[in-house]
C-alpha cells in the first residue's frame, strides 16, 4: 500500500507547482485526500486538481492541514461569536470530509456580511471553509441528533482512522487476471420485501441493498456462502430509506461488517429514522429485535454519503455512481462501473419513471450500461395506474364530497413518501380554493419525516426547488398542517365536530395512530377513508378495501364490535412505483438499450410477465432469478 | 458431539442384547461403528445390525475390538506363517475400515482350506476377518504402492484420527431452518474440461468433480466465494479418474482442504496414476506443477471408497450413492438425497448408455430424482455415433486390409478407458480368427491401466465377469499382447518388418511413445493410423485427420521432413461419451423422469442444443448455465 501512494506523491509532486507545500497525503473513504498550508493556491489554479484528477485517476480532495483547522468545540464557539445574534444562528456542523463548516441561519445574508466580510473572518479564525445556508424551516430532531454524533469528538478520531481503513482497502492492488462480474440474488427477487444483491467479480464483493420482509420478518440469505464472512464484504450500497431496501443493514456491523455504506445524505437520515421506530415497534410489541440502537449509530458512523452524479471508487476495480430514481427522497439508482470497461451494470431500487409532485422522474441516460436490474413491483399484464393528475382530481372529488357533508377525511399513509405527495396536492388544493380550507393533521412519523425533507430541498423536483429557493415558497411550511404532537392534541381532534383531514400512520393500518382515529369516526357514514398505498394481502387495510362490515376494537379490556360506516375510498395513481407502460418506457427510452435486464422486485408472476414482454418487444436478454440464484454478467 | 454420541449409545443399548458387551462406539467417516469382543453374536444375529441400522438411519459396521486384534505387521507375518506355500500367497492387505484382512493368492482353495480350515485358523489368531482372493493376474505398481501406503503404521493411525474428524463432521447437530438447494457451476460447463460443480444446502457444501483442463492448462473457479474457505467445503466427490474430473483434487489439500474425497475404489486408483503422469509429464516439460505429489499422496489418504449402490451420509443433511455410468473403470453418477425428502439431484459424470466391451450401461433408474445435472460432449444436432457393434465391424475391416499388405497398424489412445476397449475386441478377433495372429503391442501407461482393471474385476460388465470369474477366461491376459517394457524392445519392434497392431499413448498425439512409430511408420503406404478417440482442434491428430501431407520430426538436433504416406482411418463408435440418442434415451428411459435437466460438459452449442431438445421433446424444464452461475434447485 505504500507503494501505492508512494507512487502517487511522486505524480502529484510532478503536478503541482514547487511554490506550494503539500504536507500529507492519504486515502480518506473512496478520496485521495491532498493536505496543503496554503488551500488558496489550488483554489486560484482549478487546472491543477483538474489535471490531477485526470492523471490519478481518482476522486481528489484538497484541505487544509490540519494544523491550521481549529478543533470542533472552539471552531464552533468561535462562530457563534462572530456571527451577529440577529442572523439567527440555529447550528454550526463540520464537515470532516471536506473542511468545511457549514453555519445554519435563519437570515443568510446577515450571517455573511457585506461582501462577505464575516465569513472572510471566519475562515482567518478557524481554518475552516465556512459556508451559510438557510435553517431548515422545520426542525428535524433526526437531522440534529445525527449532526451532532458526527461532531463528538471520539466519532471525530474514529471516523478519521475508518476513513483511511477503507481508503487503503478500495486502492488496493490487485492483480491481472482474467476477471468476471456476477450477480447473486440474495433477497427480494420473485418477491418484494427483504431486497438485497451480491455483486461479485473476482476482486470485490458489493452489497447492493440489505432489506426485511416486516409483514413476514424474513430476511434475506446474507449467510449465503459467497457473501461470508460479512468482513469480506467491501462495500454496501443503499438505494433507498425505505425498510424493505435497508432494514438489516445494522446488522451487518453486529455481525462483523465495519465496511462503508454508500448512500445520499437523505437516504443517511431518513434510514436511521426508519431502522430506530423498526426496532422500537418490535420491542414494543415483544419481538426479539435483530439488534439494537448501537447498531443503527454503527451504520451512521459508516456512512460515506454521495450526491447523484458523483463517481467514486469504492473497490479496486468498481466504481460507484448513483442516480435520481424518483421514489423517495434521495432514493438512487446505483450505477456499476466495473474494471475499466469490462461492463456496466446498473441497479434500479424502486423508481418512479414520472415527475411526481415531489421529484423528477428516473434517470435512464448512462455513459454506458450493458446490464440493468429492475424492479417488477407493478410489472404485470394489468398493471396499470392512473396519472399524478388523475389522480390529484379523484383525491380533490373524494374530499370535497366529504368536506362538503361535514365529514371527516382520514388518509393513511406510510411517513416517507406518500404522506408528503398527498400534503403537497392538499396543500395546492386548498391555496387555489378547490376545497375548504379545513385543518389537516399529520399524526405519527410523518411530521419528522417532512421535516427531513425540508432539510434537503435540493433533492425534490426542479418545480419545488424553484418555489422553495426562488419564490421562497414552500407548500410543507403552510399552516393548513397542523403537527399532533399529544395525546391530548389527539383527543381534542378526536372529540372536535368540525370537518377535518388527518394524516396518520401506520399505512396498511397494522398499527399506528391512525388506529384511534378510524375507532372513533368508522361508524359515520359522513366520513371518508382514501387509501392512496398498495395494501397486502392479510392487512386490515386490505380487508376494509374488500368490503369488511363490522370492526373489533378492545376498550378498556373489552372487545367492542363496531358497524363499518364510513366511506372506503382508492386513489390510484399516488404510488411510488413505476406502472407497468412506466416500466416500458423507462426501457425502451434508455440511453444507450441494455443487452440484459434482470428482474426482481416484484410477485413471481410479474417478474416473469415483464421478463417476457421486454424479451418479446425489444429483443433483449432478460432473466428472472429466484433468491440464491447467480447469474454470470461477463 | 457427545450429546449426539450419548443418544446413539442408549439406543444401541436397548437394541443390544444384554450378553452381548459393547466396548465402543464411534463415527469413523459416514459409518457408525460398533466394536465388541463377541463379534460373533452379531454374525449370527442379522436382525440385530439390521434393526440398528433402521433405527439410527445410519451405515453401522460392526467390528472386533482392537484388543482382540492383532497389529498389521504380525498380522501379515502370522498369515504369511500359515498359507500352505503352494497357495501362492502374493499379498495381504488389512481394511482398517471393516476390520477385514484380505489374501491375495494364486490358488484361492489352497489358501482357505478344507472347509475354510486355514481362514478359521487364522482368524483365531489375528482377530482380523480374513478373506482371499486371486491375485490380480496382472500385477499392478499403483495398487501396490497404494495397499503398501494404506497399511503403514503411521497412516493407519492417522487415518483413524482422520475418519472419526469427519465421521463427527457428518453427524454434527444442525437446526431446524429452512432448508434450500442450488449448484454453481464452477467448471466444465458451455466448455469441455476443469469440470467442477458445487452443490450447496444451508448446511453444507459438495464439490463434484475437480478437473483441468489439460489443454489450455485452465482451472475451475474453485476460488469463488462461494467455495472459499477450502476447509468449508464437507466433501469432494469424484465421478471418475480422467484429469478433466479429478486433475485438481490434490491442489485442494495443498491450498488447506482436509477432508474426505468420496469415489469408487478403481477411481481412486486410476486417478493416482493419472495425476502422477499428470505432474511427471508437466515438469518434463518444465512447466510449473499446480501441487506435488504428496499432495496426491494426501488425496489417496483422504479417500473414502464406496460401491455402486452404498447409501452413505456425506454431511448432516446430504446422502450419496454413487452408480456406474458405463463410462471407464469406476465411473459414477453421483445422486444425492438431500434433507430428509427436500430434493435429490444425480451428476452424471461422463456417461456411456450403451453397453460397451467393458461397461455395463449406465444406471438411469433411481428411488426419487427431480434434477438431473447430465453431460452433453455429443448433444448437438448432428452427434450420432455407430454402434459397438459396427465400429469393431469397422475395425476389423480396416486391420484386416493393413495387415493383408503386410503393413502395420498404430492406434493411439488415452491410457485408460479406449485402450482396453480396443483390446477386448482385437483379442476377440484374434481368437476368432477374423483377423491373422499378430502380435499387439501396448506402449506407454496402457499396461499399467490394463492391470488395475483386472484388479478390479467386479467393475466390468456381465459378460466380461461371467467370464473372468466362471470360465476363468481373461482376455486382458492374453499372449497377443506385449508390453513394451524398454527403449531396445521399442527399437526391436520399429526395425522388424513383420506386420504388427500397436496400442501407444498419446491419444490425439500430443507426445507420448506414440510418436516414434508414427515417425518410423508414417512415410509407408501399406500402413495405417486408426483413430478411435476424439481429436481435439490443434492437435497433430486433427491435422493428420484432415488430410495433413507433410510432417516434421526432429532427428539428432536437424528438423526432418516426412511425407504423410500411411492410411489415416478414424472409426467412430468407442467413443465412452453417449452420443445424441444415447442422451435422449438416457432421458427418456429413466425411471422416474427428473422434473429439471441442467445441462454441461458440452461446447456451447452442443449444451443448448441439447437443452432446447429435452425441454421441446419431453417438456422438461432445462438449464444450460454458464461457469460462475449459480441455480437454485429447491
Amino acid at each position: 500500500m505504500e507503494d501505492v501512494l508512494d507512487k502517487i506523491r511522486e505524480t502529484v509532486k510532478g503536478i503541482v507547482p514547487n511554490t506550494v507545500e503539500i504536507t500529507n497525503i492519504e486515502f480518506e473513504g473512496p478520496l485521495l485526500v491532498i493536505y496543503t498550508k496554503q488551500i488558496e493556491e489550488f483554489a486560484e489554479n482549478s487546472d491543477i486538481v483538474r489535471n490531477l484528477a485526470q492523471t490519478l485517476r481518482k476522486r481528489i480532495a484538497i484541505r487544509p492541514d490540519p494544523s491550521i483547522l481549529m478543533d470542533l468545540d472552539n471552531a464552533k464557539k468561535e462562530i457563534e461569536k462572530i456571527i451577529p445574534k440577529d442572523a439567527g444562528l440555529t447550528d454550526v456542523f463540520f464537515d470532516v470530509d471536506t473542511g468545511e463548516a457549514t453555519i445554519e441561519a435563519m437570515a443568510p445574508g446577515l450571517a455573511i456580511g457585506k461582501y462577505g466580510v464575516i465569513l472572510n473572518d471566519i475562515k482567518k479564525r478557524i481554518g475552516w471553509a465556512p459556508k451559510v445556508v438557510r435553517t431548515p424551516p422545520i426542525p428535524s430532531k433526526t437531522v440534529k441528533d445525527i449532526r451532532k454524533y458526527m461532531r463528538s469528538k471520539a466519532l471525530v478520531s474514529e471516523r478519521n482512522i475508518l476513513l483511511r481503513k477503507i481508503g487503503r482497502k478500495i486502492h488496493r492492488e490487485i492483480g491481472e487476471n482474467e476477471n468476471w462480474v456476477r450477480v447473486t440474488a440474495l433477497g427480494g427477487f420473485r418477491e418484494v420485501g427483504r431486497s438485497a444483491s451480491l455483486l461479485t467479480t473476482r476482486n470485490s464483493k458489493i452489497l447492493i441493498d440489505c432489506g426485511v420482509n416486516v409483514g413476514s420478518e424474513t430476511f434475506p440469505y446474507i449467510n449465503a456462502p459467497e457473501a461470508l464472512p460479512v468482513e469480506s464484504i467491501d462495500a454496501v450500497v443503499i438505494t433507498h430509506a425505505h425498510l424493505d431496501h435497508c432494514g438489516l443493514v445494522p446488522m451487518l456491523y453486529k455481525y462483523g461488517y465495519d465496511g462503508p455504506i454508500y448512500c445520499t445524505i437523505p437516504t443517511r437520515d431518513l434510514m436511521s429514522l426508519l431502522q430506530l421506530d423498526y426496532i422500537k415497534v418490535a420491542s414494543s410489541e415483544g419481538r426479539k429485535t435483530p439488534y439494537e440502537s448501537s447498531c443503527i449509530r454503527e451504520t451512521v458512523k459508516h456512512c460515506i454519503p454521495l450526491r447523484y452524479g458523483d463517481t467514486t471508487d469504492i473497490s479496486p476495480d468498481v466504481r460507484l455512481t448513483l442516480h435520481n430514481a424518483g421514489h423517495i427522497l434521495g432514493s438512487s439508482i446505483a450505477h456499476f462501473h466495473i474494471g475499466d470497461g469490462l461492463h456496466n451494470v446498473a441497479f434500479t431500487g424502486d423508481i418512479k419513471y414520472e415527475k411526481t409532485w415531489l421529484f423528477n422522474p428516473a434517470m435512464n441516460r448512462f455513459p454506458r450500461i450493458e446490464t440493468l436490474i429492475m424492479e417488477s413491483t407493478y410489472g404485470g399484464y394489468q398493471d396499470f395506474q392512473p396519472s399524478r393528475i388523475e389522480a390529484s382530481d379523484q383525491l380533490k372529488d373524494i374530499v370535497q364530497r366529504t368536506l362538503s357533508k361535514k365529514g371527516k377525511v382520514i388518509i393513511p399513509v406510510f411517513a416517507v413518501g406518500r404522506s408528503q405527495e398527498v400534503m403537497i396536492v392538499l396543500e395546492h388544493l386548498i391555496r387555489s380554493g378547490e376545497i375548504p380550507n379545513v385543518p389537516i393533521y399529520l399524526d405519527g412519523m410523518i411530521w419528522e419525516a417532512t421535516a427531513i425533507h425540508t432539510a434537503y430541498p435540493e433533492y425534490l423536483n426542479t418545480y419545488l426547488r424553484n418555489m422553495i429557493f426562488q419564490k421562497n415558497e414552500n407548500p410543507f411550511l403552510s399552516d393548513v398542517f397542523k403537527r399532533v404532537d399529544s395525546t391530548e392534541m389527539r383527543k381534542k381532534i378526536l372529540s372536535d365536530p368540525d370537518p377535518c383531514i388527518v394524516l396518520a400512520t401506520a399505512g396498511m393500518l397494522n398499527g399506528g395512530p391512525v388506529m384511534e382515529y378510524i375507532k372513533a369516526w368508522v361508524s359515520d357514514q359522513n366520513n371518508t377513508l382514501i387509501f392512496v398505498g398498495y395494501q397486502a394481502e392479510g392487512t386490515l387495510g386490505k380487508r376494509l378495501q374488500n368490503g369488511l362490515e363490522e370492526m373489533q376494537f378492545s376498550e378498556k379490556g373489552k372487545t367492542i364490535t363496531v358497524n363499518v360506516k364510513m366511506n372506503m375510498e382508492t386513489v390510484d395513481g399516488f404510488s411510488g412505483h413505476s406502472d407497468r407502460r412506466q416500466l416500458l418506457n423507462y426501457v425502451y427510452s434508455m440511453e444507450p438499450r441494455p443487452e440484459r435486464i434482470i428482474l426482481g422486485h416484484g410477485e413471481n408472476i410479474k417478474c416473469i410477465d415483464l421478463a417476457s414482454t421486454l424479451h418479446k418487444k425489444y429483443g433483449l436478454e432478460t432473466r428472472a432469478p429466484l433468491n440464491l440464484e447467480t447469474i454470470r454478467l461477463r
